[in-house]
Order: C-alpha cells, then structure tokens, then sequence
C-alpha cells in the first residue's frame, strides 16, 4: 500500500518508520514547498500534487492547518481518510464545537465572536471569567486570551480586532473558563469497518500551552470509560477512519472535552513504547482498511517533549527503560525536536525514573519535569 | 551520525529503521551494484563508494561474504567496525575455526581439506561421521555434505573437486558430526569502551538448513552463563564493535561452538518485540560510540521467518501480540521475506500463540510451524 501523508513533519516520519515493516510505502505532501518527499529523507520523491494523489492507494494528513483547495482535490479522488469533514473540524474551533454538540457529548459553553457585540453579549451567554480563542490555525496556546473581568473588554477588543482582521473568515470562540483538575487525552483509532481500538487515558502536563510531559495509566475505569463513550459518539458522529485524538478537561471526575485533533497526536507518542501497537501504525492500518492492532497498555509509560533542543546528555542512553525519538529537525527555539519515552513496572517506579532523567536534563528546557 | 551498511538488504533497512530515532542516517552499499542507496526506499543516494566512506562517519556490514577490495578501502578510512578480521571470519571456516581455538572456546573437532589426501587423513583425526563445510560462501545449508562411511569417499570426491575449483581459494572445513540435542545462538553487542550486552539465548529451528522459528527465553542460566563466557572470549579477541552473533549445538547441556556472525542477525529479530533494546538499535550504538542499550528479555518471544511469501491472511493483523516485519522484497521462491514476532506473558502461553498463528499459515511455507 501507498499513503500519501499531508504534511512532512515528524508526525509522517514516525508514520513511515511504523508503516514500513507492513510494507506500506509513506509519502509526504509538504504543504509548504509543494513537494513531495519521503518523510524519513526528505528527498524528493515525485513532483506535483496530482502525480502524488495518482500514485498513493490512501491519502491522510499529520495537521489539520490544510489549505481547503488541497483538501478538495484529495477528497475528489475518493483517498482521503478522515474526510475532509473531520479535517476541518480539527482545525476551526466553530466546526468542532458544532461537531461536539451534534455528538451530544459535553464541553465548555461557547459563543461565536465575530463583532465587538458578540463579546458583549458572551458575558452573559457564556459568563466571566472565559477564555477567548481564535477559530482558526491557534494551537499549542497561541491565539488565545483571558476575559476575567468586564472592565478588560475595551482593551481586549483593541487585541482581537486585529486579530479577527488579519485572517480571511477568522473569528473568536468564546468559552467559559473551566476550573479543571487536569488534562487527559484518548487517542484511539476507527476502522473502516467501523471498528474502534482505543488506548488507556494520558494525563498531559502543558507549559506555556505547549505539551510537555504525558504519562499513561494514571486514570481510573470509570474515567476511562466517560473518555471511551465521548470518542465513540465524535468518531460516529464524523464516520471517521484512522486515529483521533481527544483533548478533555477533567474537572472533578466529570470529562468535558477540550479540543479534537483528526491525527496521530503529541499525548499519543508514549504508544510507541507502551503498547502493544503504537498509533502510528494503528492510523496507518485504519487508514489502509487493515484490521486494528491491539491498544493494550504494556507498563506504565511517560513521554516527555524535547523542545528547542538538539543534543542531549549520553547517560540518558544509558538509562534502562529510556527511548530517545529524534525527529531529524533542525533546531529552532521552542521547536519540537524529538521526545523521549520512559516506560516501568509501576506508577511509583515511573516517578522514580523520570527523577533519574531529570538529572541529566537541562532545566531551563525541561521546566516541568526539572521542577 | 551517518553510517555505510556494506550490503542494501533487510538488515540494512532494519538498521535504517531503528537508527532514525536516534537521529542515525543509515546508507547502503549494494555491493552488487556497486550503488549507495537508502535501505528503505532503495534510492539513489550517491555515486561511488569513496564518495560514501568519505560522507560517512562509520561504516559497518550487515554480511560477511563482503569482496576484500571493497573492505581494503573501508578499511583504510579508520571507520569500519567491526573490523576487516572480524568480517572475514565470518565469511571463511578456516578464519572461524582458527579464531575459536585462538579464544580457547569449544567447538567441534575439524581439519582442512583441500585435496583427496586430507580427505583420507580427516578420517582418523576428525571421525566418521563428518560434515563438510565449503570454507567461504556457503550458509543456510549450502555447499555442505555428511560423510557417513568411508565407502562414500570416491563418491564424495567426486562432488567435491569440482565444488573446490569452482572458486579461488576455496576450501572444505571437515568438522565431527556433533548430536546435538538443538541448536541456540546468542546475540550480542560490545562497544567501543569493551562494555558487552548480550540477550538471552535463543533456540532456533532450521529447515532445509534455513532457519525457521527462534524462541527467546527458553534455556536456563548455567546455559546462559557458558554462552556468555564464550561470547566475551570471542568478542575479546577480535578486540569486536558492534552485535556479534554466536550460534552453538546444545549437547547434553555443554556448548560447542556451530559458526559466528559478525553482525545482526535473523535469530535475533525477535529483540524487536520482546527486548528493550533491540539488535539493530544496539548495533548502530556499538559502532557510533554511544553507550549500549538495556537487553533485558520483556516477555516470551518467538520470532517465524517468512520465506518465499509476499503475503499473509489479513486474521494475522488482528492476533493481539503477533508484529508482522515485511522487507519490501520481491517475491522468489525461499527468499527471506519477512518475519513475524510473538509475544506472550510465558512459555506456554506463547506455545498456545504459535498455534493460533498457525491457523492462518499455508503448511507448505511455513512447515516447522505447521507441522
């Protein structure tokens, strides 16, 4: 088989190292350059879109930022899985929270901003304090503001009416802001038969709205159930096919959820250690219409993001259940670089061993596991 | 790092797979066509060998039956590992027989045969019955004989002479015929500091003199212990870097010695699953100089080989614990096509996976697991 990936970043990479041993063939459309390359060599594969979509069995995409002309000519031929539909949902917060209640399943309250009155009034749709966040290609917490009390609109306004203005169709989601415990995410995959494999929750530790560390196996059944029944009425919802991931807020025991992302997902790379298949092969085999793999939590797993950083201490080599993922990039500050996954027999052991880790990380780069 | 695997084969490409996330870039030398390319894609990469060892950083093999000219000029750039010695014992008997009784390891009684005379004689200093091994190029049971009575010698000769003169310097190495009670291998990988990780033993199964089934974790300590010793002394004498591979004949509970690999090796792909490090990954950092990976067995594995197949049952995929390694080969009849890992919390367990696997096998390709 043939996957054409939209998008070239390590996402597609760890897709074709995933895809390979199931001889399936991974191609990256780099949206940016308009090249198609391989996503391991970033060598030049074919030229063109269209040869591209030709060649490919199978077309899917590793963000959801896409331009929609492209998403059109993927969707016209028929490959495109998820649907141009989920895509999009991903990647405009006005389509997911309509998606969210069309699924019935609960988060924050929202309004739609699109004028200085629709702020007015979400004061007393959605109430303050509330997060303002922009509708379209804000993720890893930019684009994002905090109406606390209603002397901050005139200022507010001055920041988000340029905002609104420099993007064609952008527009504010507001949402009311939710006190939560934590966050937690479910990646699961949907076959096209229908069939859903989903893994154990994540519980994701953020800084400065960027992910920083995720750790598996840390929530209880009835959690891990909620999660299950939300994922099952999105996918349906969207007949969706390959893996998805689901951001929610915990919030006392009671998951409302945060954001979806149509994709292989950051809070989903701890699979590559801690699970029986990780999900990049699994999006692959949705994807392909190969049977799931098995989504069994091996041990207690941790994954750790490498931001802004290229080089790292050789003693994390040497530590016994430490795998470095590197992502072949060039380093940038706040870049994702790569990550690492830590893997032990228990919860306890896990703490142990990211203590271990920590010692031979940079805290200035690792803020929250060098705490 | 970047390192030249003399050899574009699925050990090779399995190099190039683990090596990514460890930001290694793996390159080929297809030996045959005297090309560099990517393991995985089989892209052009460069032109020339010397362009290649003059790119990389380390260049390593993935087989032994490498020309002289082609090592000389490795070589000669201080970057090969293992070492031109090492390879070359790999790839001749005499070399091999030599360095085991240089490391004072136990392997079977022999002597060189290059012309009727040292056939006669081999019959009082090694014993009928024998088995006679061309001293290069042969493996997985090619150019081998039993010599059971001496009335078969004129007979012998006969297929021999001409076995002889087909190749310069070729030679037969006439070793005891050992009754063994099965055949185990050890991998294992040395660094460039001395430091040694090697796996626990593997049993394999051969059929038709190629392997067929290797299943991790089946032998005691006291075997392990002999193996080890055995694997430091060779490994130590030729002053080894990287994995080395040492296949023995369990007699009674004492280990001889069969033959040795100087790389990765098909007995050990089961590492992939059922170890924390796996082979390749420990290979490319013996010979970068990076510290060793933890070799701890994770569970039960076995690994089958897939020869001569370019597919499987789809019911395959959907077996919890069994990972399906095609190589992106083309189809011929006996070639190593693949493999398949099973993993299972113990022995018996893993038996009763065997079987369920076996279900979905064609018996006439996969004989040993079908029978």
């Amino acid at each position: 088989m043939k996957v054409l990936v939209l998008g070239a970043g390590q996402l597609a990479r760890m897709m074709a190292l995933a895809g390979a041993p199931l001889n399936i063939e991974v191609l990256a459309y780099d949206v940016g350059s308009g090249q198609v390359v391989h996503p391991l060599t970033q060598q030049l594969m074919m030229k063109g879109l269209d040869t591209a979509v030709t060649y490919a069995d199978v077309i899917t995409a590793e963000f959801e930022h896409i331009p929609h002309n492209i998403l059109e000519v993927c969707e016209a031929s028929g490959k495109l899985q998820p649907t141009t539909q989920a895509i999009k949902a991903g990647g405009d917060r006005r389509l997911e929270k309509k998606l969210l209640d069309r699924a019935s399943v609960a988060s924050a309250r929202y309004q739609i901003i699109n004028n200085r009155d629709d702020l007015e009034q979400a004061v007393n749709t959605v109430g303050i304090p509330m997060v303002l966040k922009g509708a379209l290609g804000g993720y890893d917490g930019k684009g994002q503001w905090r109406f606390t009390s209603v002397e901050q609109a005139d200022q507010l306004w001055q920041e988000i009416s340029p905002f609104l203005a420099a993007t064609p169709d952008q527009a504010i989601v507001a949402e009311e802001f939710v006190p939560f415990d934590r966050e937690v995410s479910l990646i699961g995959a949907r076959g096209k038969d229908g069939s859903i494999a989903v893994y154990p929750l994540t519980e994701n530790t953020h800084h400065n709205g960027v992910l920083s560390l995720s750790v598996a196996g840390k929530t209880d059944s009835q959690l891990q159930s909620q999660a299950e029944t939300m994922f099952k009425a999105v996918a349906e919802t969207l007949d969706y096919v390959g893996v998805l991931a689901i951001e929610f807020f915990d919030v006392g025991g009671k998951l409302l959820v945060n954001e979806i992302a149509p994709r292989v997902h950051n809070s989903g790379h701890w699979t590559q250690q801690g699970a029986e298949t990780c999900q990049f092969e699994n999006h692959l085999r949705a994807v392909c219409g190969l049977p799931l793999g098995n989504t069994t939590l091996l041990r207690s797993t941790a994954m750790v993001n490498i931001l802004g950083e290229d080089t790292l201490a050789d003693e994390i080599l040497s530590l016994p259940q430490c795998h470095v993922h590197w992502y072949g990039k060039e380093k940038r500050p706040g870049r994702k670089m790569g990550h690492i996954n830590v893997c032990a027999n228990s919860l306890d052991e896990l703490n142990d061993k990211l203590g271990e880790l920590a010692v031979y990380l940079d805290p200035a780069a690792f803020p929250v596991l060098c705490k």
